[in-house]
């Protein structure tokens, strides 16, 4: 399933965070590897704005490891700065999801990186599986608070 | 300049290391943003092998920020396995320069995870410059100890 | 100075957090030495209740590294969790600040884990130097938006 | 158990590594959560020393959580240095073991940081237990290489 620009609104989640200082190094701003960390953030606030927590999947043997991630760093974050990441889920087959990420500076709205990261649907041992039908509906549904007309 | 394969095996070096625990996520894996961890070190180690301390290069004010990352991921790494990271330069343009990496397991040769990063040249504040030409030719060079025919 | 109990109230402040998925590791818990990580956003925190921005003494050329950690684990914290760090500042010398922390899981009031880091001040080279007077009495002060009585 | 001096010796194993460029912060050194990294790593290898896997232990459903940590800078580590950290079984009760580490910077001798760290034996469900005899033996025991004559 490709996910068309009409269904992408329904699909996204804003989430807000503060830098921290341990996520710096010595350039003086955010070292690249913990973008890979606010968009796993993302994604877990994501599933809990439609009534998810990804701990009741790994409670259930199902986990969702990243098999192929993309991070394009437009501009540098820096420590104590409020960023905003909105999550989008953008494709779904029966055994991988893919989420996009746009991280912006909240005080000026500045673009700061964009990525993708691909997940497959796993079972105990890592061993590939199909998404159970209540999951894949998960990865089409709107968040459960959204007004009925933002969609 | 695109590299060609003649070229790239003089531009390759290899490193080993074991995983550390507090790599680890509660997959029972190492998580997916260390491997951009693994791959810096690589390519930190990968300027040793040509003579070049990277610190040496931020004290004289020029810093190689990522610009972009992807990474491939096929199979998981786990706790104290060794692995072995061989690192490429694959492309270098007047600004910019692209290492590709493959990250293996060294007990039997099994290939965990691919990868690219692209670095960018850039001064004080973070402004893009060109590459001076010593260190622009530090990337196009083989390793110092390498022998003579094996270029 | 040795702070005394009646002003220990003055010198605490609150700020809850959820624990990231990359904060785990292979045990299922959160990896130890992210503890240090959440007492120093909380320290980050407590400033910003009180006015100042870190950022903005890194930028005047002051340090506080951490001279001296100590932590005692009492109970695992977990993916997902949400935490209230409480921070408070229970020494001050002219050179140094000691911060204590309690971490509590929000949903049942259990505490997790306590410790204390000794900061000294240090100007440009971290060479060390008295606190300048501005910046000491933001440790004996209350948080800026506290009600009169709730000191 | 308490472990005198003369014991130490035999107690003791040296590691050394070089420190990653995401491990440095803002300040332009090694972020202080990172030195608990170190010593866990010193201990992972001091395992490996005596013979033992720490996978393994998990494996049969042993973990060793730390419940207990003190660390003392001194001086800070840089980026790209290389570091000895040495590791020291310094007590061990039926359901504890006490860890010392020091932490060298081998370029010039110079000691960088020092610490403690208290580990629990539990079972599965984080449950304490008792160390097994065999679990045991190794904290009392030597490194397997060592000469006869050292110990």
């Amino acid at each position: 399933m490709i996910i068309d620009d009409a269904e992408r609104a329904k699909l996204s989640s804003r989430m807000t965070f503060a830098v921290r200082f341990c996520e710096t190094d010595l350039m003086g701003i955010v070292h690249h590897s913990n973008y890979l960390c606010y968009f796993e953030a993302g994604r877990v606030d994501w599933l809990h704005r439609r009534g998810i927590s990804y701990e009741y999947w790994v409670k259930r043997g199902i986990h969702l490891p990243v098999v192929d991630a993309h991070v394009r760093y437009r501009k540098a974050a820096r420590f104590d700065e409020v960023l905003e990441v909105v999550t989008t889920c953008i494709e779904l087959s029966r055994v991988t999801v893919k989420f996009g990420y746009a991280l912006n500076r909240v005080s000026d709205g500045v673009r700061l990186c964009e990525g993708e990261t691909l997940l497959a649907c796993v079972g105990p041992e890592l061993a590939p599986k199909r998404f159970p039908e209540d999951i894949a509906a998960v990865f089409r549904s709107a968040e459960i608070d959204a007004p009925a007309g933002s969609t």
